[in-house]
């Protein structure tokens, strides 16, 4: 019984069915009727127009977003535990050419608002420190907290005030959403976010994520930028198709909740060992060595992540029965 | 009755079947069962230990292959025509951060070594010129050409002696065999290729193209790229299902008959208006506006290529009813 | 008595002295006195408002101003023979983060309009294709010849029709205009040139040459990619010095004309040699194998150029003694 | 009297006449007399052969010398205050592709094994976090201290333990070696620095710095990467004449030692109110506001560095009365 990551969970039933109703001769590339629709099918979402790519990982869906908003020549500032920083390869230095990340502290790998101020004020507007281009956050966070539509507005604020682009990585988009059942709106565009890197293939796709454009002039290259970084697919239809199929029926949703409802389980298990609030499909969970074995001697898999922590992570197909197994073998600890 | 692109047809039944059979929880990334077999698969197919990935692009493939070989400073020399100097949107400058193609004449798109060897004869070794450092084909040709093994070897003696990497854009590369009847090992490493880019997505895949590494120690840094530029995804399995499911039984071989077939079909109907010989899947075709305008109206779809040209490419699925109507109009003009 | 390169002369007298009066303690980079002169002394020179920067090397010249005008996903036009092409290391890939030169034909290196436009032509708009966004002459070119203003006209229009910018590379523009006795202005911004990399180097300089924008807006991230490039020196008046030295009394001028000079003796003794007209400094003159030993056995170096050819290029300093002896061979031969 | 920038003083009498006496006809590029001799110079000064090249900026050095140690996809550790993370625009992004600088702390700007230990363990050597490749340190450092050689070995064993290049940016080598009495070998090479950035400028050089390969293998693509930087002078005679002249008679010590000597004074005299020791030619000195402002008010120019904090700098060619009248200042205050 796995609990170590969302990534390794199938694909969803609809999915399938959807690259199975989309296998028909169409236009190559993004010329086909389900790519046509991405624009319509996200901007009713989010009740404004927006515009909205397909791309095959969240990688390249935060790095070509990133590509928009920063220069090769400018900074992004995030958290020092952001995917961007700590888990993509470099991928953001490539995709802009050398462009810094500029490491913020807050708890929970949250960026806070005054961190972000302050870390502002510190370079200096010459041309011998490099200028902050964008601000980037993690929603659900790398610890899975959730922030909230005020929390995202106070960084927008600042982020207009400051001349930066705004990107929220949204690989637990829907997980972050699920949990604080907010209007996407919300805690996107209304609160000064530009673009959105919404996760798909951790909440029961295959290989497709929607890259949001709320700020329709920042998307004008991003074709371009997606071509010439080969993520653009000949059969781009199986991407689209995917990506409508889960968002048809609040089918994004329905996934997410069932992980976070697996989470909360097991959170409520684990209530006095937690690290971090459970906000979304993500547990940070204080356990000795010796415990750990024995849980994992009772048939769980999960990794260690801190010394005397292990992370725990449902997802939209968790067997509930296993959870329930694990959220009893954690209280009898 | 479409014949413009292999890139936009279905995907064929065993490669869906092998989504299906692959969904369920895995590793992530590429640590399952089915990446695992990749090299083994390919090893097979090429009679000696190769490495193998997946990447879900052509141009990825073809870019993550030459940026293996030519560091940012250096050329790739590949014919005018070439994909990755018309098609891929800078990618391989992307890539290989800012290599140059020095780009090289040829009747239908195919290198003869005396151009390869002409250009490297131009070039001054000293520190004010771009040193050349990879030789790039494409097989079958931009026009449809196939290598034969001796055509091949004689530009991978040359690239030896030059000390050039050698990579072989194989996007219809089962095409190419399936014409020659060739042994795929005795036109790539036998004959001195270190890379190959394997297409499948043309030839009846979804979104898996194969990057073969016949030089092990060329490979190497290749999984750090693949991911630094995005193209590491989650659930790696569904690329590398497909592509197993495409070699297993020759599967691959019988699409690219299929689509060769239907093109030698139309290739003797149009055999007085052919620009190059058919030796795959593609014909370029002399026909006026007014000649192409009539095919058109009797149902057939196609690109024009040229004042006076026009291309027709078929595809793994390709309806032989429709070749053969198409034979009859074309024949009839 | 060497005829090989202009870049291999001293540094002028007047050069020398600007250096000497320019070393005390000023303002580190380019906050000091002479570097604030730059604006003004280009300005006053074209008749316009312009921003000019101080460089090491044309080659940093010409790259940082190619920067301001294309971006990495584009394509910048230029002569098959173009120094940027030819001389500079790929150093135009490097600084513009991989953008492709689009090369092309014409005689004695220079670009025709409709060379420009059918390569324009040629490319299609969609994100396959690398769109064209900068052209890139260089005045005199590579063989000697000089743009007239209504060439360079042409040129532009075609430019801003295009919806390209365009640059100059003027590593002989001193040569250039005493040729043509040209009004500096029409040659450049009333001709439509956005950008032009002015030389000294070879023309009595030490390590100065002048980037000049007559489009401000684009000359606006270029102290920033300067630096970035590592080409913001910390004494920065050394270069300003040098150059407003040159500017000080047309000393520009006077050297270019002298260099020019002894070109026009040479090339009346070579008049029935020559492979280009001389309308510059440098002369391409066709002589055996036999006849180049016999010159330089009489105590006369230059490079060979080609087979039956070679290049003589005169400088600033060029002795008038060796010039009429030069001569006086030449003609015996 | 200003006491704000060693960048900003007069180059020394010798520098110019190195000018004046390489100002004839040589070799372009670094094929001169001059430049021929660099290698030489250094390998005398190192005792052991050495491969040394000029560049007129100490970012062209730090950065070609980063980019011989680091590919795109690797991390560089450095101090989190170092040069090439605070003050040279982002130039190791531009010159290394995108390699990421890790930042590590420590006091006085001065990195301990610890750090560099602990940052490396924290790194998984999956592909999906960066790999360090190098290790970038100062000396002396940005706040003035100075390394011993025991202090750069023990960095060197853990470079050699770890895989990383080992790098000093050595803008101030001269100070540091002058302060601590050693010899240059002592703490480069044999304490397993690989590549040094050796600095002249802010040392009474004009626009040369060299940087010095201990590690021959690693210099052999610098060269290129320097002309693809546009770094390669045409008239390089001039920077490697500079830099000689500085080597001979141990100049670039006399010099180092009339700086370090002026600021052991200040030092003296501010005893109580120095933030670190003073190992080199800067201060970092407690003053309030209004001190500050009194101390200028008697002349004195210099930068504040931080609340309640000034900076001082002393040069080669500090007037020692102004030293003596500032020292005094200090101690009155």
């Amino acid at each position: 019984m796995r609990f170590f990551s969302d990534n390794a969970a199938a694909a969803c039933p609809e999915v399938l069915q959807a690259l199975v109703d989309a296998n028909r001769l169409d236009t190559a590339y993004d010329g086909d009727a389900w790519s046509a629709r991405m624009d319509g099918a996200f901007s009713d979402l989010f009740g404004k127009p927006v515009r909205a790519l397909w791309v095959t990982t969240g990688t390249a869906a935060n790095c070509l977003g990133l590509a928009a908003l920063c220069p090769p020549h400018g900074a992004i500032l995030c958290h020092e535990f952001a995917h961007i920083e700590q888990d993509e390869a470099g991928a953001p230095g490539f995709f802009t050419h050398g462009a810094k990340l500029s490491l913020l502290p807050g708890d929970g790998a949250k960026l806070l608002p005054a961190a972000v101020d302050e870390a502002c004020d510190r370079i200096r507007a010459d041309v011998h420190q490099v200028q902050p281009a964008a601000l980037s956050i993690t929603n659900a966070t790398e610890y899975g907290l959730t922030y909230r539509a005020d929390e995202v507005a106070a960084l927008g604020d600042l982020a207009r005030r400051r001349g930066l682009g705004f990107h929220m990585d949204g690989a637990r988009f829907a997980n972050a959403i699920a949990f604080a059942n907010a209007d996407p709106a919300d805690v996107t565009w209304r609160a000064g976010v530009d673009v959105l890197s919404f996760g798909f293939v951790k909440n029961g796709g295959m290989n497709a994520e929607a890259l949001v454009f709320f700020d329709l002039d920042k998307a004008e290259l991003v074709p371009r930028l997606r071509k010439r970084a080969g993520h653009l697919l000949s059969k781009g239809r199986y991407c689209a198709a995917q990506i409508l199929a889960m968002l048809e029926d609040g089918l994004w949703l329905t996934n997410a909740r069932a992980a976070n409802g697996a989470a909360a389980t097991l959170a409520k298990a684990a209530r006095d060992r937690l690290v971090y609030p459970v906000e979304a499909n993500e547990l940070f969970v204080r356990m000795t060595a010796t415990e750990a074995a024995s849980v994992r001697a009772q048939g769980f898999d999960f990794y260690d992540w801190a010394p005397g922590e292990v992370r725990l992570v449902t997802s939209w197909d968790q067997d509930m029965d296993a959870v329930a197994r694990l959220a009893a073998v954690i209280e009898a600890l």
